[in-house]
Formats: C-alpha cells, sequence, structure tokens
C-alpha cells in the first residue's frame, strides 16, 4: 500500500516537486542541535498550493503519513519525519503582494524571515517579528510553531501577527484565510487554528502577514543590573508605548560571548550580576536620547542600576545586539547545556531564579544556570551549563543524562507558578509526553477533539504534539 | 422530558440562580432594535462557574439547548431564545484580578464594559475597547461577538485584547485558559475558538484581558472633506504609532445629530460633504498640538481637508466625540433605516461607496446613503435611511421591505472587492443564512467540523451562525 502511494505522488507530481535522491534528503532529516535524526521514503517539494493540494489528497487515499518542514530550524523535532513522507515547503517563496494602504503581505510558506522584512522595508514598512535564525527559518515554519523572538513585547507573538492563512487541509481541500481585512466577524477565527499547530491541522501554504510603520529611530542601551529583581522592577519603569524590546543576560552568559568572540567586547569596565538590552522605538535620535537619559537617570537614582551604555551609532548599536545574538552559541564554550524554554508571570520572575537556581544544585551539584531571553515577556531561556571541570568533553554525556531529570524539577517550579512549559519553541516530539502528563486533562480533551475533527486519520505531522488524540 | 429537565435544573441551582417570572423574564427577550422577540421556559442566572457547569450538564443530560445572554446589546439576534434556556451572566460580575505588573486583568463575563474600564482606570491602565453600549454590554458578549468599536486601528478588535478565556463546554466540564502569559505554545490556541463564536461552541465564563498604559493625553480633531477619496488619503498621512482613531461621517448623518439634539452643535461655519474624527494618544498635550497641527497643515497644503477644529479642552473634546457616538440615534429622525455592517479593504473604500450609492439607487430611488463608521479599519456602518417625503412614518414599512433586496446588493459589491459581509456586528440569526450561500464551502465545512466537536448535539446556543452543523 504504502509503495503504491508513493508510486502515486511520482507519477502525480511534476518532476520537480519530489526527489528520492539521499544526497538532497539527508540534510533535511537532521536539525542543527544534533538531537533528532529523521528517515523518510519520499521528499516532496511543490511548487505551488495545488501541488501540496494533490500531494495531500495522494497521501490521505494511500493512508501515508506527512511532515511538513520550512527551514528546518525547529528546536522540537517537530520537523524531523521518522518514515513518514517528508513535504519541503521551501521551493514555495513568492511575495504574492505587498500592500502599504492595508499594512498587508501576502507570502507563501517557504518564503524566509529574511525576505518577509526585505520585502517591507522596500515599502517603508516593518514586520516585527525577529530571530536568529531570520536567513534560514522560513514563514510556514514561524507561523506553526508561533515562534516568539525579541520584539513580543510591543508586537506580540507571532500569531498575533497574522490577518489570516492558507492551508491545505488534511483531505486535500484548500482553506483560503488570506485577507488583509481587519474586522470579519463571519465566523470561527480557523486561521488562527493552524498557528502554533506545528502541522498537525493542515499545511500552511501561504499567509497575510500584519506590516506596521518603519519607526523613525531606534534607541539601545546596554545596562549592568544587580539583580533579577532589579531588572524586573526597570521593565515596570520602561514600560509604554515606545518600549520594543526588553532581553535579560546573565554574566556568565555575556562572559562567555565576550570571552570567546573576538569581534564582540564587554562595554562596560567592571562586572556586572546581570545585563538588560533594551530598544525604544521612537521618532528621532534626539526623542530617543532624551527618553533613554530621562528614564537611566532616574533608576539609577533609585539605586536600580549599576551601569549602562547607549548606543551612540549603527557599529555600536549592532554591537550591543550581537551580544545578545550570541548567547546561544557561547554557551557551547561551556560545555553541555541543559535546556529550557519556559514563562512565568512577570511579577515571579524573581522568586522562579530564587528556586530553580537552587533545586538544580541538588540534582547536579556545580551546575551553572544560565537564565536569560525576554524578561519583557516572562519568557526565561533557562539553560544549564554542566560543572567546570579539567574534563569538559568527557564529564559532558554524565552531565547530559540529568536532562529529563532538571527538566522536571523545572517545569515544577514552572507550574506551580503558573507558567508555561514552553514559551515560544513548541512540543514537538520533545515535550509530548511531558504536556500529555502536565497539562489540564479538559485542555488535553479538547486539543483531541479538535485534532480529530480536522485530522481523523492523523496524516498530518503525527507523533507532534498530540498522542491518542481520539481519547 | 424537556419538563424533567427544568425540573432537575430548579432543583440544582440555588433559588437566586433561575426564574419563570415572567416580570423579569420578558425584557430580556426583547432586543433594542425591536427586531426579535424570544421565549424561554425558564431564565438561569448563575453566580458563579460551577453554577454554570451544573446547569449545562443538565442541559446536556437532557437536550435542553442554551442561548447565552449578556449585556443583550447584540444587534444579530444571536442573544435571544426561541424556546431554549435563557442563560444570563449578569450575576457573574467579579473582578478577579487587576495585575498591573502583567498588565492584565481577570475578569467574570457578566462585568460590564463600563466596569473593565473604571477598574483599569484605577490601576493607571487602559482597557482599549469602547463601544456606545459600554454601560450595559457585558466581557461575555463583546468577547463572544468579537465587538470591534472605534479603537481597533490602534490595539486590534477585541479577540486580539485577550490572553485567554475560561468557558463552559457543551458537556458541563469547564475549560480554563485563564492566564495572562503573553508567550505559551503548548498547543492550540482553544481559547481563541470561543471569541467571536457566538456562543455556539460553549459559555464564556471569564477571561483575562491585556491592559495597556493610559496615554498621556489624548489630541482629538474633527475635520471637514471633500470626499470620501480624500479621506482615505489622509488616513494614510496620519497612520503611525499615535494614531488611535480615525471615524467618518457623511454630511447628512452629522446634520441629522445637529439638527436634533439640542447640546450638539455643528462646529464648523460652512457645510462640509464629509468629517473626519480622529484621535492620537501621546505624551502631552503639547506634543499633541505640535503633531496635530504639523499633519493638518501639510494635510491643507496638498488640498485634501477644507477645515479642522481641534478640542482644546475636555468639554470640546466630549463634546466632538459626542457627534460621532450620536450618529446612530441621529439617524432615526431620517425615518426607516436599512443597516450595513460591513468591511472591504481600505485602498478600495471609495470603489466602494462609488458602487454602492449608484447600486441602492436602483432598488430605492431617491434613498439617502448614511455610511459612515470606522474607516482606519475598512469598516462601514453603510445605512441607508429611507427617502424624504411628506408621510415618513407611514412610507417606512414600504422602504424597509427592500431589506434583503438592498442588503445583498450590497454585499455583492462587498464580495467582489474582497470584504466581509460582518465587520463587528457577527453572524447571528440575522446573517446565518446570507453566510451559508456566500463564504467558502471549504470554510464552511471546517466550521461544521469544529462545531460538531466540540457541540455534538448542538445544544450551545443552536440557530445561531451555523446551520446543518453536521454537513
Amino acid at each position: 500500500m504504502t509503495a503504491s502511494g508513493i508510486d502515486a505522488l511520482k507519477a502525480a507530481l511534476p518532476a520537480k516537486a519530489w526527489t528520492q535522491d539521499a544526497d538532497v534528503i539527508t540534510p533535511l532529516l537532521r536539525e542543527w542541535r544534533d538531537k533528532y535524526f529523521g528517515q523518510t521514503p519520499i521528499l516532496l517539494t511543490p511548487g505551488a498550493t495545488d501541488e501540496v493540494a494533490r500531494a495531500v489528497a495522494i497521501c490521505a487515499e494511500h493512508g501515508l503519513p506527512i511532515v511538513p518542514q520550512g527551514g528546518n530550524t525547529g528546536l522540537v523535532g517537530g520537523q524531523t519525519p521518522q518514515g513518514e513522507v517528508l513535504l519541503s515547503l521551501k521551493r514555495m517563496t513568492a511575495i504574492r503582494e505587498v500592500n502599504p494602504v492595508a499594512n498587508a503581505m501576502t507570502v507563501e510558506a517557504g518564503a524566509t524571515l529574511h525576505t518577509v522584512h526585505e520585502a517591507a522595508r522596500s515599502e517603508n514598512r516593518k514586520f516585527p517579528l525577529t530571530l536568529s535564525s531570520e536567513g534560514s527559518c522560513t514563514v510556514g515554519g514561524v507561523l506553526s510553531t508561533n515562534a516568539g523572538g525579541n520584539h513580543v513585547l510591543k508586537y506580540g507573538t507571532t500569531k498575533e501577527l497574522v490577518f489570516g492563512v492558507e492551508a491545505v487541509l488534511a483531505d486535500g481541500s484548500v482553506f483560503n484565510g488570506l485577507s488583509s481585512l481587519r474586522k470579519d466577524n463571519t465566523g470561527y477565527d480557523l486561521s488562527r487554528l493552524f498557528l502554533g499547530a506545528e502541522g498537525t491541522l493542515g499545511i500552511i501554504t501561504a499567509a497575510t502577514l500584519k506590516l506596521f510603520p518603519q519607526p523613525g529611530h531606534v534607541a539601545r542601551a546596554l545596562i549592568g543590573v544587580g539583580s533579577v529583581a532589579d531588572a524586573v522592577a526597570l521593565l515596570t519603569r520602561f514600560r509604554g508605548p515606545a518600549l520594543a524590546m526588553f532581553e535579560v543576560m546573565p554574566r556568565i552568559g555575556l562572559k562567555a560571548v565576550t570571552d570567546n568572540f573576538e569581534a564582540l567586547r564587554d562595554p562596560f569596565t567592571d562586572a556586572h550580576p546581570w545585563y538588560v538590552l533594551t530598544d525604544f522605538e521612537v521618532d528621532s535620535a534626539d526623542q530617543g536620547a532624551a527618553l533613554l537619559t530621562g528614564l537611566l537617570q532616574s533608576a539609577m537614582e533609585a539605586d536600580l542600576i549599576r551601569d549602562a551604555v547607549l548606543a551612540q551609532n549603527d557599529t555600536q548599536f549592532q554591537a550591543l545586539g550581537a551580544i545578545r545574538e550570541h548567547m546561544s552559541a557561547g554557551q557551547k564554550f561551556l560545555g553541555g547545556s541543559i535546556k529550557q524554554d519556559i514563562t512565568v508571570p512577570i511579577d515571579r520572575i524573581a522568586e522562579f531564579f530564587d528556586r530553580a537556581d537552587r533545586r538544580v544544585q541538588t540534582i547536579v551539584p556545580n551546575c551553572r544556570p544560565v537564565g536569560f531571553g525576554h524578561f519583557g515577556d516572562g519568557n526565561i531561556h533557562y539553560n544549564i551549563a554542566q560543572p567546570a571541570s579539567d574534563d569538559m568533553a568527557g564529564d559532558r554525556p554524565a552531565f547530559l543524562a540529568h536532562w529529563d531529570a532538571v527538566s522536571e524539577a523545572v517545569f515544577d517550579i514552572v507550574d506551580d507558578l503558573g507558567g508555561s512549559i514552553s514559551a515560544e519553541h513548541g512540543i514537538g516530539i520533545m515535550k509530548r509526553d511531558t504536556l500529555a502528563r502536565r497539562a489540564d486533562p479538559v485542555k488535553l480533551a479538547l486539543m483531541r477533539r479538535v485534532k480529530y475533527a480536522l485530522d481523523p486519520a492523523n496524516i498530518m505531522n503525527p507523533r507532534v504534539m498530540i498522542q491518542d488524540f481520539k481519547g
């Protein structure tokens, strides 16, 4: 049955729209953290929505499950097939329309985030989602995973930046929710269902995205602070229409970056326990300088900050940003890392660190927490680096064996504080069983009912996010 | 069976949570436009979520359908029972939490929008949904209908102002999506399903709403313009982070208000074909004056505006706003009115008026279009007043008999322009059959599958939005 399904796909699609060449396929079967390795009988590379629809209809007919893939930058194993058909959207890259009057852009799923930024900029508009992987990650991928990033604080998560989507459903029909209408009260918000669904309800083939005015100027500062509590107090003071980014890094994280990347240096003379990188979107450089100087002065008087540098030109602006962008890369120099992507209510961030830092020491004594990230959204990448030792490479596997124990301990605290065990990376394979164990049974039952309603044969990215979906 | 179901409800609920007293019930069976009149065997007035859950479980057991009701301000008949159990949320009015650090408020479904505004203001925060009915309409109602209003332009529609909801499902279980987390990627966006679902998927009992900083100052102007095209050109010039409202009214609408409400007067010496009422949220009165003066001067030089008045104090601010707020009331003095609530893409608003104004004259010669509203969102309340005559009252029924023909003609143009036949009022009973005829079959099929997944026995607000939902 499978063989005839594969044959049917080959017969129905243009030659450019499929391959079984291992040289082409293999790179798509491993992801960059080297945590997941996959296999597939065939790679589909449709060039248009109707080809995706035709492929899905054939898969449905033959009971062939499908894993959709964008830029292969996902971090939870959701894009890696284990015997399923692999459907890459990478050939569907068209910008269908940029409409500066409606502040909207319609773009196909395989376009990279970088392409979207460029297309928006060419019309003097801004698409505010920014991720370090913007050169590789695709629209379909970031929408399907509801990727987060640094500007959620001001502009919302990815799903809030979308007017609607076009998606191929599990029976091969095409749902068209593309529209730039800001008001449309004609039924359920169906487009929204596909955002963050990790491909389990259908395959996003295109989307109409929200654009925003380009800010006249972005004022940036890096600020040394004494504690997490001081960083959160600063956040409350900084809040307002201009605040566009509020990222926090610990000393160990900044040092790993500035010690190991020659081009990046610590702009401060003294070491500080924590660092805040913050952006304000304003009309002009003068307005930005006035706003920042005022805020910093008053925070200094309140004893909330220890030192601060303001970006005075584009070079300094990029240099400060690069420190934050290299946080993940920098941690590789600290050895193995047990990574968490969690949210807690903003007013409980300090409490989270207090409890989690103590708790993980009881599991791996002398481990080194490197908790950084989007504190403005309550989102902490609470990564734990292995203890420093003489044989870092040798000790790495033993350290990483604690992954599940550390995760469970951290998740217990997150649940207790009313947080989320997945802030922006999603569930995928990595957290599927954890979600099943920890989530509200009513929520899980509702998810299963929705999944079953849209994909009763479970061919759309099975194994991901939900299991036993008929539950 | 029905009788025993009603008896079971009476037995299971506290005495305060139900009544069959016609004096109490009757006012809830008619809505303010006098278009829908209903009937019900019993009114339920639960005081807490667990009472709602108990009531729904009993209704499910006995196959009793339920119509939920908030402030009874809906305009499409969605809140009026025709033999169903009527479940009013009006006794559930608690503000459960206001959290200014997380910029979030958790409130029960029966609280009025006015109560929410007051609670936000008390913490120096803003909940940006504003409707003329704010003293009566409730959180559950505005969320279930995704009500629009005047500030969508800046802050988004109601569903964009919600972190999550608590809802009682069709089997009586309680879904808890209350949370103020800005990032939570643990599955489908289930809360969103209930927003704009008009009670067909479950009953919203509480919600966590997004709060925003109170702007330092709101600068308001009323501007006379020569045409719809000039108004749209002005919108493009005004766009930016400060623009918070952009409402447009025709001469006939403004005149009906200022001629008939003694307290309200036309602030201009000359008559103008169209009027724009606009707000800018800024830090200070000085900043607002500078911004507005600059924008108006440059628009004047581009020949886009004919005259303008700036609100110089709170009295003038309120007076200008009151003209817009009285648009619907003013139209009552023009006789019968055939009302449309539609959206078209912003860059096609002028084309819409051009085509629609000509088209409706072929159906009712000398009818008087009064198209006004939220042009910043492409949302037009395209109301048609009856022709002026010697016997306005007598001619009214004959005029209103054209309602469906006028609607169909307008909807044809809307569909052709890629618009929406319901911008902010919803589908309810009024547009249910129109939606079934006009919407994309794939979309309708998807809506039916979702409805069936969540409410297979169709007891949650049946008759509304969807029909033949097993389709």
